[in-house]
């Protein structure tokens, strides 16, 4: 059934269907009024991400699974609250749907972005559906919560802080290869490639977990490539950075992929993008036993690329010991 | 210069330069982290609403100035905002750009929202900015606060209470006529119809008057006509409602346009939309009092529609006393 047979009103119902939490926390007031009502701990200070994608320009209709465009449509804005060291709690979600789209199609995107949500207890509490000439448009509001003290910020790196992510970078990147083109690879590596492009696990409890050390100063999500994201990171704390490519932790799936598409792997980890996982500084007295802890708890050890320092720009030490200045390449949207 | 020429960082840094507010907050942080951070007052609840606006379905690019636009993009939220009896605090807005759309636009549409802003002591503080291959997208979160017990919801209405507006009805449609077709009307009636679909006023001080008075027990905010949102505040209170045809507070620009084009004034009244006047259900005892407050604060009497019934049902008593059932007849989206 197309939307523009069901008409907004049962369209609306049947997504509150979909997205009623399964117990109604005291004071909440979701879909169905004016605004949605909700509340925040006292003492706690809220944190609001909002991105948008844009079909043709974020994904293509008919090489992602609905489910998947949903999931990973939350994904996004649930990572931007793991930078933050915060807890997703409400979500809204505003969709702009070209008039022959599906039914199935939308409420399969809600029940996409409800796996996720229900995984980390977030609820989805309103939003908009409108019609377009245009492409199909999703956009979506989270708000978390945090303690303002444990808050995870981009600007307050200083010289000598260790530079981490929370894992291998370049899969996401390798994984939009797979959906494009024909390339022959591992199955595993195939699997953990699309895995990473197309069901992104936002690091919300690797957040937490470092949150809680109080060793971490600075930390943002990767999403538009490490050397471009790292340079708001220096930006905004007034540093440099000095990278060791040696350190640099090439995701297997992206080695094995770029190699069969003759790319340098490297390429993938430093301006694929869509990485999703967490670019952190550590002050370095702490950092062997939090990343021994880490590796503990999340069977992963934190990823050391190399350093902060006083003076200004990416510097990579080389495989050959020669140090090089960088500039990013990330993804330009206009 | 197109913003395909300046670049999203470029972008952002010239946006964030509009919205910065004059006075941060404590504990503010909005453009240029992962995620704004914000507070609510200790013992207040947090009240969202989401709209999204395209182009060819919401308005038409070349018909409306940018600062316009802007500024009714934002009004359109604020209005679901004082639906609530809330204060609107936080502004999110995310944009779909097409490539060749030029700066210069951009930025009055940000300017026309701060105007709005200013006015409620509101402050834009994050969001996204994308292209897309296809028309301009404009969504807006607003993030207001209330105290719980003085929220205004739609579900609270009882038999006997008495149905009424801010303000008369139908000239943001008749305004709409005048941008569309060559219509010739009074100056000052032209004014008011353009005014109302251009720049409507969100009601938000009505609402704090209205909401101090403790009378009110339910409302909403009128977008998509009378007959269409008052059916939800019946199925929400389990009510029905009886209007007088000769009470319907005809906007004296919406007569004088409709008749000029032809048209019935009363259906610009009862669906024509987009009036954003709050819809009131209000406890009769009180009435005449809160009546004559509100006159003398606003200059404009509440205007009575009717009142409530137990049973079901939209029922209009029309100009010769004869009684008939009404079916909503309003903007559809798909």
């Amino acid at each position: 059934m197309k939307i523009k047979e069901i008409g907004e009103k049962q369209l609306i119902k049947k997504i509150a269907e979909i997205v009623a939490p399964a117990a109604l926390p005291a004071g909440f007031l979701g879909i169905g009024d004016d605004a949605a009502v909700n509340s925040v701990a006292q003492g706690n200070v809220l944190v609001t991400t909002k991105d948008m994608l844009v079909e043709g320009i974020h994904f293509i209709r008919n090489m992602a699974a609905p489910a998947d465009l949903g999931y990973k449509s939350l994904a996004v804005n649930f990572s931007d609250i793991a930078a933050m060291a915060a807890k997703p709690r409400y979500i809204f979600v505003a969709l702009a749907l070209p008039k022959d789209i599906d039914l199935e199609y939308v409420l399969e995107l809600y029940r996409g972005m409800v796996q996720l949500a229900d995984r980390y207890g977030a609820v989805i509490c309103g939003g908009d559906t409108v019609g377009t000439p245009g492409p199909l448009v999703i956009s979506v509001t989270v708000q978390g919560e945090a303690n303002q003290d444990e808050l995870f910020l981009r600007s307050g790196a200083s010289p000598g802080d260790l530079l981490c992510t929370t894992g291998p970078l370049g899969a996401s990147a390798a994984g939009l290869f797979l959906l494009t083109e024909n390339i022959c690879c591992d199955e595993e590596m195939r699997r953990q490639a699309l895995q990473a492009h197309v069901r992104p696990v936002p690091r919300l409890d690797e957040a937490a977990f470092l949150s809680a050390s109080g060793l971490v100063t600075a930390a943002m999500d990767l999403s538009d490539g490490l050397l471009k994201d790292v340079t708001e990171i220096c930006e905004q704390s007034a540093c440099g950075v000095l990278l060791r490519e040696n350190q640099i932790p090439v995701h297997p799936a992206a080695v094995c992929i770029a190699q069969e598409k003759g790319e340098n792997p490297l390429d993938l980890a430093l301006s694929g993008g869509e990485d999703y996982e967490l670019l952190l500084t550590i002050k370095p007295e702490g950092f062997q036993c939090l990343s021994d802890d880490y590796l503990t708890r999340f069977g992963q050890p934190l990823c050391l690329l190399g350093e902060m320092t006083a003076s200004g720009g990416i510097v990579m030490v080389n495989m050959d010991g020669k140090r090089e200045s960088l500039s990013f390449k990330g993804f330009r949207h206009f």
